[in-house]
């Protein structure tokens, strides 16, 4: 049971809820870009569907609508930013923007940022350096679900890491990956279905592995890339723990089970060591390193050479990592983006709240 | 069957071998101690294991013992490096020296490095940058093992990634991982007791996931971290082309499928694209973001929040990455490292070789 809407559409009643809220129109229309860049790639679980939520925690005012985001610390080559609790949306590409600029000036520049909210899908803000010629590299925290190797605790986000590399003729390469072996959206499509999840994706309160897509909210957790020790959580663990440290240790923001929670309902974790969620975001110019044309030319080799890689299927090649995204976004362009009823009667709800008329 | 050898013995031993083969007295020194934190950190498959593989490739003229190494390209903040075919182990401390500097001028340094031999561990560049208060970042590539997601053809080496942070008074964070389900040498001692693997460590010529640890000799593959897509192995598939990325197409060096390979007698890939191994160093000054006294006192939380993170079983408690390490590097240092009799009588024979006495 689908809606489906035209990008344009639903940009303008994203940018008119983001305006109702008190964001300023650079600042709405930025915040809807970001927002819907997720929808366009097919993460529907990080666009439009979270737009009620960012609303509530507007609304338990978690989130400013005229942040004062400011550099507090920086160097020619990093800052940290203060989102001042402004939506993540906003605040990360003025982050990202930072990094290009320093980029420019030294090679590279490097951000983190302290009192955040939720920035979106990191592939939007990575993506900003390809036109400058720069590779990308976003990460971020957020509220713990995640159990490390060995604990029954949940003690990380599902930390996300981005990276964007140009390419010449051939489409960017684009890697945007939870840490875990399945992001929180595909367990949530395996309970909306009924189904079991495969096993390594999750452990139910006592530490066992399940195969109950719901035991993430019987106070289970996802589990880190790899699943368990055997085969290599320990480094999905660790992977999502150096997310955690480059994006708030190293800005003062919060971290492990001190990150605040998305949904609005659930109470803020006590004696937070830091402020809001972090992010980091970086830009290399290619050129900082070598000649961009002598770069991309290799850059395109290395992309046919791998998609040229023989496959196991000859049905099912190999595929550059940014591939199934750009064909989802071109399709969506062109013949809409479809979100499940009950996205759309949220939305309603969301326009409604706010007097918008669709 | 082992020989237990003092760190000091071993280090005499393997300096004199390095200086055999024409290193000056400071490469021979750096090689000799970067190849033994190995087997100081219990990575006994990248230690003296290795030695007499490291002299076939200079045998075979692939490793030149006296090169000239030189940044042929750079920012304030980056630098390109070339090894001229020199061995890694000296190649990469130098290449790793430059970033730190430019990190003491603008915050952070990055060197890509190309036509470089193997370094060793990348645990030990990673961890130049703690006595600076950095955060070190590390990767190589290496010849190719590992088949992509869909893949039955090897196109990427187990391409570690390893992040060294400091902490105040709690040790440093070290984690250092190849980017694959399990590393080689964990195969390897399968391999020799006779042992299967467990699943989504490997697969067969054709690409069917097996447990036979002998099928990577028999033109298998090894999986990337994840194992199957399932579980998300195009994310460690992802993880492994980043570093070959930020390593080979960034600083000219061969990627993929065209990475000479580490044992001397097999044949060099045809019509490579570049020069050498490639690897890339980064460090990030802690005070380049933030006050180091508030950084450490943050990263001390870190630490002892996950190490007192619940766990499954009370005898077994959370790790921090790094702590298992430093474990056996304070026992090896005090009892001495444990050899195989192969191993030992491998390095009798190297020493030999060069009328070294023992």
């Amino acid at each position: 049971m689908e809606k489906v809407v035209s990008y344009k559409e639903l940009l303008a009643l994203t940018t008119k809820v983001f305006l109702a809220i008190g964001c300023s129109v650079a600042d709405a229309k930025s915040a809807a870009t970001v927002l819907l860049s997720a929808d366009l790639r097919g993460i529907d679980s990080h666009g439009v569907a979270r737009l009620s939520g960012y609303i509530r925690l507007w609304e338990a005012k978690r989130i400013n609508a005229n942040p004062h985001i400011q550099v507090v610390h920086e160097t020619p080559s990093t800052a940290v930013v203060d989102g001042d609790s402004g939506l993540g949306l906003v605040v990360a590409p003025i982050a990202m923007q930072i990094a290009i600029e320093k980029a420019k000036q030294v090679g590279t520049g490097w951000v983190s940022v302290c009192n955040s909210n939720h920035f979106g899908i990191a592939a939007y803000h990575a993506m900003m350096a390809l036109e400058h010629d720069m590779i990308g590299m976003v990460m971020t925290n957020a509220s713990a679900l995640v159990a490390p190797t060995f604990s029954k605790e949940r003690m990380l986000g599902t930390n996300p890491i981005c990276v964007a590399v140009p390419g010449g003729i051939e489409p960017p390469f684009v890697a945007d990956m939870a840490t875990t072996t399945a992001a929180n959206g595909k367990l949530e499509i395996l309970q909306r279905k009924g189904l079991d999840t495969p096993s390594g994706w999750i452990q139910d309160k006592a530490g066992n592995q399940v195969n109950d897509a719901h035991a993430l909210k019987n106070g289970g957790a996802l589990l880190p890339l790899g699943g368990d020790k055997e085969h290599g959580s320990h480094k999905g663990y660790a992977l999502g723990a150096i997310v955690d440290i480059f994006s708030a240790v190293l800005s003062g923001a919060n971290y492990g089970p001190w990150v605040p929670p998305f949904p609005a309902y659930v109470p803020m974790p006590e004696n937070q060591p830091g402020k809001g969620i972090g992010h980091f975001l970086g830009a290399m110019r290619i050129d900082a390193f070598r000649k961009k044309e002598d770069f991309k030319k290799d850059m395109d080799q290395w992309i046919r050479r791998f998609r040229e890689a023989t496959p196991i299927d000859e049905n099912r090649p190999v595929v550059i990592p940014g591939d199934p995204e750009r064909e989802i976004e071109q399709a969506r362009r062109k013949d809409g983006i479809p979100l499940l009823n009950i996205v759309w009667e949220d939305l309603l709800s969301v326009a409604e709240k706010f007097s918008i008329k669709i």
